[in-house]
């Protein structure tokens, strides 16, 4: 029986890992890999405390210190299936076994809705970015398309504007999903050259870099291109919660609802951080912060369960 | 008139700045000196990413990636004496100069509040220490004494216990004011030495590292020593408020109370992050995430003002 059993290993799992670690909790960490979604960026220059480091050093850092902490398990390479209420606790089951603890830490994250279309895997790190807060500066003096026309699509276009050359939206509806007043702002940038309305996106062109997009007019069928460097997706994000999705509350992102002050759950004993969580923006410094909340959460509640 | 202006260079304040930087927002940073409060710590094990780092070596990491963002203007040395809202937004009066911002970020943490004896400033992270999350592993097999019996005097020594050989609490009343379940549990432990009440706290005695504590006990006037390599202080912490009482709501104990989702406090405009507020838990690793937040909220603030 662990006194608490970690789900992930990125900024948020690795970061509940050496909190509980110096708080002596018997400890399991169950993770597919470490690292997080960073890990395929390139350059890194908002991980706060480094000037840059790129995605997969940073993967190898958090790694290193999480293997640092004496009396942390770990199991590497195991998926979580299941998270269910039992006696004493909980008991988490993964695809080849399972194990019981007095708390959960639920950090496994999020992954971001794909085009899945020839070129998004080939080019990821390569043009193609899921993050405008993080990356936008790299793409100073660029064409960049940014595909996706909700919130986050229309935050990413204006994080481009003031950094790229031009900045195209490209969505397969008929309008835009995002705040109209934000479209208005984005329209009075010189550099901006449109919404592309009604379009699939087909393929994403490029030899080592991206050079450009392929893409279909849903309403007249023709196939055109586009000579863009970058490509920004902003298709939604998928929050890793099928596991725990009968145990705790979601939202309707499928977003595990916490107390953002403590991290905790609409379960006593579980507790959540970062991307998987309903947090109002995503990074991994934010991910690191309310992962150490949790930990000390879990270290607080444990304390009382035992008295 | 600066989009925003950052109070504070510890990891709070220089993750403010990051992000703000990255925004492309006007930024004014002002702080007296660049680390925080982790400044004194010869070893930190739990800046998450780094398996080790000293409190100076963090201090000049943060300032170097501060000083690496284009647009931010830092004036460091100088103190804020005041923030109070003007025509276009607010004005951050300092002890040399002024300066208006549309919108601000609080940062600037808090202080512990100290005992003010011989020895203490001079062994402070030569085994006195002021965080047993923090520090606690690293008086493994010592003789420790904590100062205070308020919950976080009776957390330190329960963090303590797991590590060190003996360990005792000091206080100056004739009872404690933590949670007797707490004290409890820690009256459990055989490595614990008692509770030495009606003390006064009179030397903190040692050579290269501290050696022993030199006390009062005030009933009788005798004054005794006690031979011990490390002293927790818990006797409170002060928050850096002073400049912003009259501006924002505060709680009982000074602290700026925030909305831990954003950031925001009662002020639109005013936003805070890090040990000045009244968050759960204190820690350098929590002040960045939640200023990163803060830092995007302002940045969604300005963006909806602007229109």
């Amino acid at each position: 029986m662990y006194d608490t059993i970690i789900l992930g290993g990125g900024p948020a799992g690795v970061s509940a890992g050496v909190y509980a670690a110096r708080k002596q909790m018997k400890t399991l960490l169950i993770t597919k890999h470490f690292g997080g979604q960073s890990i395929t960026s390139p350059e890194i220059y908002n991980w706060i405390g480094t000037k840059v480091i790129s995605g997969v050093d940073l993967a190898k850092n958090l790694e290193e210190h999480m293997r640092a902490q004496e009396g942390v398990d770990i199991k590497d390479g195991e998926e979580v299936v299941k998270v269910e209420k039992s006696d004493g606790g909980f008991k988490v089951v993964t695809d080849v076994n399972s194990y019981e603890s007095k708390t959960v830490l639920i950090c496994n994250g999020a992954g971001r809705r794909k085009l899945n279309v020839a070129g998004e895997r080939e080019f990821d790190g390569r043009g193609v970015a899921y993050c405008s807060t993080c990356d936008a500066p790299m793409f100073r003096g660029k064409a960049v398309a940014v595909v996706g026309c909700g919130n986050a699509g229309l935050e990413a276009a204006r994080d481009l504007l003031p950094y790229a050359k031009e900045v195209y939206i490209f969505t397969n509806s008929d309008q835009i999903k995002g705040d109209p007043v934000t479209l208005a702002k984005i329209k009075q940038a010189p550099n901006f050259q449109g919404v592309v309305y009604n379009t699939n996106i087909k393929e994403i062109l490029g030899d080592k870099m991206v050079s450009g997009l392929k893409y279909q007019d849903t309403k007249t069928g023709e196939e055109k291109t586009l000579a863009v460097q970058g490509i920004f997706i902003e298709i939604g994000s998928l929050p890793n919660s099928g596991a725990v999705a009968d145990l705790v509350a979601l939202n309707g992102q499928g977003e595990i609802i916490i107390d953002h002050r403590t991290g905790t759950t609409s379960v006593p004993g579980v507790f959540a951080a970062g991307d998987i969580t309903d947090s109002a923006y995503k990074q991994s410094n934010i991910a690191v912060g309310d992962a150490a909340k949790a930990t000390l959460s879990a270290y607080q509640y444990l304390q009382g369960k035992a008295n």
